[in-house]
This record gives C-alpha cells, structure tokens and sequence, in this order.
C-alpha cells in the first residue's frame, strides 16, 4: 500500500491507509466476534502481516454479554459507583472515575447509545487486554498470523479540551508506546516527551473512518510502523507516582 | 482514493489515506513555509478539495523565528513562567502550564529538540490559528483551492495517561469538532459525548508517518468527512467552567 496512483516522478513515502468494517451485523451477547470481523476484513482484502485490527469497545462489549438494565439515576449512579475505583471529580451527574480497570474517565466508560433496548447499558469488557487477545487468536488462526496487532478502542474526554477523541483501551500483538531516541524534553523529563502513545494514535486515526456511522465498528489499520509484542492497555495508564491530576 | 486494489468483488468502504509530506528542507526563520510544503505536496500528488495539511508546529515556530536562547535551568524556568498564563502543577524540573495561547501542557510547550543550535530552544507560534490560516491562504493560491484544511500540530502529553499524542493547536479551513447527533451521554452530558474532537484525531493520525522521521514535518490526510468552516484550535480548549482539573 505504499503505491500511491497519483504519485508522479519522485516515489511517494510509505502511506498510512485506513478502512472501514463494514458489512458487520448487529452483535449479540455470545456471538463469534472474531468471526464477524474477519468477514468483514476478507471484504477488506484481507489481513497481512502488520496490519492492525481496531474494534469499538461497543461491539466487544456487547459480544461479551457486558449489559445491564439501567433505567434510573440512582441506578445508573450505582452502576457507575461499582464500576469505579475511585471517584476523581463529580459536578451534577457527570463523574471523573478511574474504572476498575484502571482507565480515569467519564460515566466509569459506561454508555447507553446503540443499546439494543431502551434503559440498557453497556459496561467496559471486564479485561479489554484479554479480550483483545482473544479476537487476536481467533484473527490469526482465521489469516494464517501469529497474534495479530488488535487494538480495542473507546472514546475518552480529555481534560482541557473539548469533544472526544478514540484511544486505546485492549491491545495485543504490539507496543502501544514506542520510544523516540533524541526527543528528550529539555527539562530532562525523558518519560513525558520520548514515548508516543503510538496506539491512542491508531485508534484515533481507525475512529476518522469509524465516528460517523454506527454501522462501522471496526477499521483495518495498513502501513503503520510498529513494534510486533504481546503489549498491555494498562502500559498506558499513568502510575499513581507520576499522576499530578488525582 | 476509495479505491483499493486489493479489494475484492465487494466494493471496499471510503479509506483515509495518511500521506507524509517528504523531502522539505531543514526550514529557517523568513523561510516561505506554504511554498516548502506546496512542493512537497505536489510530490506527494497534488492537493484536491478536502484534503486535509498537517504541519508539525516546530517548523511552523521555526519559519516564524520563534526560537531564543536558553543555556539553564533558570533560563529555562523563566521562559516558561514568561509563556505561560498559569502554572497549573509543578514537579521538579517538570511544569504543566496553561499557555499564553490557553493549551494545557508540558514546559508550556517549549521544545529544544531539533533545534539549529545547543541552546536554542522553539516556542509555540503566537497565533497558530493565524499562522494556520497564513498557510492555508498560500496553500490555496498555489492550488486553486479556497481556504484549504490546515492543521498545525504538536505532541502533548495527557493527564491519566502516558506517552504522547499529536493534537491540533491552529486549524484553518476545517470545524475542529464535529457533533455527533445521537451519541448523547446516558448521563444527560451532550457536550461531553456528541461533539468529536476531529482535528486532534486528524492530528493524531498525521504522526502515525511524520513520528520517527524529522524530516517529515507534515503530511496530507485524504478522504476525511470534515466540516468545511472557518473554524479555531481554541475551540479544543476546555472553557475554565468546565475545567474539572484546573
């Protein structure tokens, strides 16, 4: 995919493509997640080594069975209470929680739109790691790879700036931070500036072909640089010691 | 650009194209930014309607000769304190500030990484909106276009999480926030969940080809859906009655 058609003379540099899922059906607590997805890459043209694999939390969620009614404020607090660990910051109903995966962000990343049903929620996967794991395997198995990049994303506020970007909450099959040598902070602070969330990166650019329509819950990442190992989610999450925001 | 290949019978979705803008040289103050980039972007196939410039804001700072000497850490705290409108943590060597252009961030944004000399270190631009609509009008009269998308970018760190993500600072020609109707937080909080920070998802997606390389300071991302307005990188920033974590 480094061809570009409309490159002149001089070769174009090795271009990042990003396509959509589409084509997959609504899904059912139980049903073959990996499955589904590796239809719709088939009709992406297939999934080669390097090729990362975003998938909506949503769509995860719901295959995992992660719904539960809630109809109520005083339910939906409950919920959002027994999902956290800590209550960060509350003002009227909007709370700033670190869930008990570790994750600091709204509602406990609780979510009532495109629930099957009215006053039915859906929860984060209880391990988004091991889920994205497991549609890895099942991704492999069906391509012919071994463990396969999969990156499991959900939309995350920001705090000091406005409106949602995508991020990283499971990853398998790679480093979702990789180091730039030679970009030390002149502060010296060499952890804040030389690591590049490179997995936040992914999912942000999958959610550009993802955001706009509900029908799109996966997008197939080609041509980006990464670093091929078994990495963890929670490798971005800031530790207790370096957080100034508690 | 919808066309893939490598796709098969099924028509392939629309696929973003990320594109890294190759082979412009190291960039002095004075330098004509707009025709640098111009030809690299012809090299990289010509700029169409809606294709969307990103720039990495240190050769912006550079063209507008923003970068002044700082030997020590004295020197070095004292322009931050001078950058900044407020301290907001400080740790050490390491501040997080709210900058004279309202960004949260790191050393107020001040870079010595890349610079021409030890010593010299790169300010943010004074006006990235400005400075990305200076582009944007060189950018259309090189192209024939009005008012093309430009974004200037920069890597910040983000409370909660480690590692950096590229974000929008100045954006010309484009909304920076798009609303997503029907994605209402189940909490009641529309502006916490409809609106889509875009512009920090485009710029995230640039630094998937422009991160390991210096010499690529920008790339073109093709086939976004975006909202074609006059739109500003301060509508990013959290308003201080929604700021949660001042």
């Amino acid at each position: 995919m480094s061809d570009d058609s409309r490159a002149p003379a001089q070769p174009a540099g090795a271009a990042v493509r990003v396509q959509p899922l589409e084509g997959i059906p609504a899904v059912e607590p139980g049903d073959d997640l990996a499955a589904l997805l590796a239809d719709a890459i088939d009709r992406a043209g297939g999934l080669t080594e390097g090729d990362v694999v975003v998938v909506a939390q949503k769509v995860v969620s719901k295959a995992e069975g992660r719904l539960v009614e809630a109809r109520t404020p005083a339910e939906r607090e409950a919920l959002i209470r027994a999902e956290a660990r800590h209550i960060r910051r509350r003002r009227d109903e909007l709370f700033i929680v670190e869930t008990r995966q570790g994750f600091v962000c709204a509602t406990a990343g609780i979510d009532h739109s495109n629930t099957p049903e009215q006053g039915v929620v859906i929860l984060l996967p209880l391990d988004p790691d091991a889920s994205a794991r497991k549609l890895s395997a099942g991704l492999g198995e069906r391509f012919g790879l071994s463990e396969p990049p999969v990156i499991i994303s959900d939309s995350f506020g920001r705090a000091w700036r406005t409106g949602t970007v995508d991020v990283a909450i499971g990853v398998a099959g790679l480093a979702p931070l990789i180091d730039l040598r030679g970009q030390r902070d002149w502060a010296g602070r060499e952890l804040e500036s030389t690591q590049v969330a490179v997995a936040d990166e992914l999912a942000a650019a999958a959610h550009l072909v993802m955001g706009k329509a509900d029908g799109v819950p996966g997008a197939l990442v080609r041509g980006v640089a990464i670093e091929r190992r078994s990495g963890h989610a929670t490798e971005l999450v800031m530790p207790p010691e370096r957080d100034l925001f508690p």
